[in-house]
This record gives C-alpha cells, structure tokens and sequence, in this order.
C-alpha cells in the first residue's frame, strides 16, 4: 500500500507544508506589527495576513478532498498536477492579499480554476464508478464504443 | 484501489463541494452589504453568514475522519448514511444561522446526532480491531457466539 | 484494507474527538461569560479559548496530513507515537491558553517539535520512495550497503 498513491500523497504534503509556512508568515505578522495573541485586528497589513491564512485553511479541505478523489478515481498524475497548481495559486493569493486586498485576486481565480477543475474530474470520476458499480453502465464503453 | 471505498469518498466528495458552495454564500453575502474583505463585520445577517461557514470548516475535520474511520472499521453503507444525514443538517444550520442565531439550533443538534453516532461507531469498530489484532480477542465472536 | 493502518486511523479517531471536545469547551466558554453567537468578542478568558480552539482547527490539517505520510511512507508504530504526542501538546496547549496567552507557549512548542518531526519523517519517506519509483535510486542500500 506504502507505494500506491506516491504522487498523491507527495502533493499532500508539499500543500501541508506550505500551510505550516503560512502560519509561520502571520506569526512573524504579529511580532512585525507588535500585535499579541489573541488579538486579530490592530494593523492592516496584519490582518490582511491573517484573513489571507485563514482563507487558505478554509480552502484547504475541499482542497485535499477533490485532489484525493480525482486522482483516485479520474487519473493520479492529472490530480497530482491540478494540486500543484491550486498549491501555487494559493502561494501567490496569500503574498497578493498581504501587499493588498485587490491583489488577492488573481491567485484567487486561479485557485478557483484549479479546485474547479479538480471537482470537476472527482465528479465525473465517482460517477463513472457509481454507474459500473450500482447500474452496470459502463460510460467509457458507451462513448467509446471500445 | 480506486473502487474500493466508492460510497465514502462520494460523500467526501458531495461535502467538499458543500463548504465550496458554502464559501461562495459567504462571498456572495459581502457584495450584497457591501463588506470588503479583510473585515468580517459591518452588518449582523453577514456576521451570522461568516460564522455559520467558519463553524462549518470547524466541524468539517472531525466529521470527515469519523465518517472514514467508522466506513473503515465498522460499515461503510451505514457511515456513508450517517454522512448524508451530516451533510443535510449542516445545510439546516448554515440556512437557519443566516436568518437568525437561534434558527441555527435545529441544524446544531441534528449534525450533533449525526457526528456522535459517526463517532461511536468508528470507536466500536477501532477498538473492535484493536482488541483483535493486540490481544487477540474477539468482540463480535464472544457476543453472538458463533 | 479495513485492518490496514489501524494505528494511524486510531490516533486519528482520538484527535477527531478532541477537536470536538474543544469546540465543546467554547461553547461552554460562551455560556459561563454570556457570549451568544455569532459574537466572538467581550471577555478575555472567552477570546483566549476562542482563539485557542481556533488555533487547533488550523493546526489540525497539517497535522492529519504529515501524521499519515509519515506513517505510511516511513514508519506507522513511529508517526502514531508522535500523533499522540501532538494531540497531548495541543491539548497543553489549549489548557495553557485558557488561563493566559503566555501559558500557551509550552504546548504550542511541544506541539511545533512533534509537528516539525512528523513532518521531517513524512519528507523523508516521500523521498525514499520518489526515487527509488522514478530514478530507481535506492536510498537505504546506498546508506546501509545491504
């Protein structure tokens, strides 16, 4: 099992990594701007970082679900890819937010086409699988007529 | 691999496009007051909006392991219903939580309900395993004795 | 499958319910101060559990994440022992800053060492396997000569 799934949990890691980093950057916020726990506000370039960070969390769930579902059911390596994109999107998203609010933006399209993308071949994955298990229909067949 | 664990990672999936879906409420309710990020106050119906997904992301981590550990180690048909019904309230808490902080209570305790029976059936089942594998003793052999 | 990674699943099952207990500690928090939701302010032993909990929910993903890669790329016995670690550390640390902000350092230190070796270990082990899969590099024949 240890070696099924390399490139998958490789992903996994590099994104767990870069949340690690990520807490570390609003940290060394805190001390920047003189603001200690467990305040949140005081300094605008602060809690820009800090929502920044936040907003990384909240996205890194539904993150690490599509990855693992695509690349389980759709394709490894196309998975592996997208997580490596959504992760470099995330990175430029959080640097953007932290010089400004509006520069948030285009790491954060690119995360959501990323993500999107990855939801996109989960779904369509897991419904393949749905139909071959449950109902018989085998889609693939059916399209391809091979 | 991939085939296995179908009906988990389905609803693993269906919750990751929820807190996706969830996000997007968030995002939505600040245009509609006029709420930049990085605030998060300004207008109570945003305010309920913010923290119903914040305890959304909150609760989603440990509903998620417990709905594997418990398709894992004790039934996966019963874990993935129990995730569903998870889902569901979830869905009741964060629409009751925009119109007002006490609509949010029948969602909190149906997704109470959800995620105890998750997590007492994957305690049973683990220390099912556990008890099997270390001690090399039989919960369900000396129960029903046969 | 069901029996694989039993230890790792354990330790996760664990964390999953202390992440629930803590969300239970906030909610008790609100009723002893009088805080009703969505408010997260107006009492500084409140905002400490807030945060401290809050906290948790970041620190809990990274934390899942290294303790499996570490697990299955490296060791199981090895990443469960310091997944329960952790959970002890989060738990000090969480105790820590209830009481006062700079209570919580211990914790959060003994939770940074257990998370960095976690993390180390899952580096390693992703490694290992990268090379031997896709340069046919072997790293322990090349360190152990055997």
């Amino acid at each position: 099992m240890a070696a099924d799934q390399l490139l998958l949990s490789a992903v996994s890691l590099i994104s767990a990594l870069q949340l690690g980093y990520l807490a570390r950057c609003v940290g060394r916020s805190r001390l920047k701007h003189n603001i200690s726990p467990p305040t949140t506000t005081g300094h605008a370039e602060f809690e820009r970082t800090f929502r920044a960070h936040q907003n990384c969390v909240e996205a890194y769930l539904p993150f690490l679900v599509t990855l693992w579902v695509s690349g389980l059911f759709f394709h490894e390596g196309l998975a592996a890819l997208g997580g490596l994109v959504f992760i470099f999107a995330r990175q430029m998203y959080f640097n953007g937010y932290v010089t400004s609010a509006k520069n948030r933006l285009p790491g954060f399209y690119l995360t959501l086409a990323a993500w999107l993308t990855l939801a996109a071949l989960g779904t369509v994955g897991i419904l393949h699988h749905l139909l071959d298990e449950y109902l018989d229909i085998n889609l693939r067949k059916m399209l391809f007529k091979s």
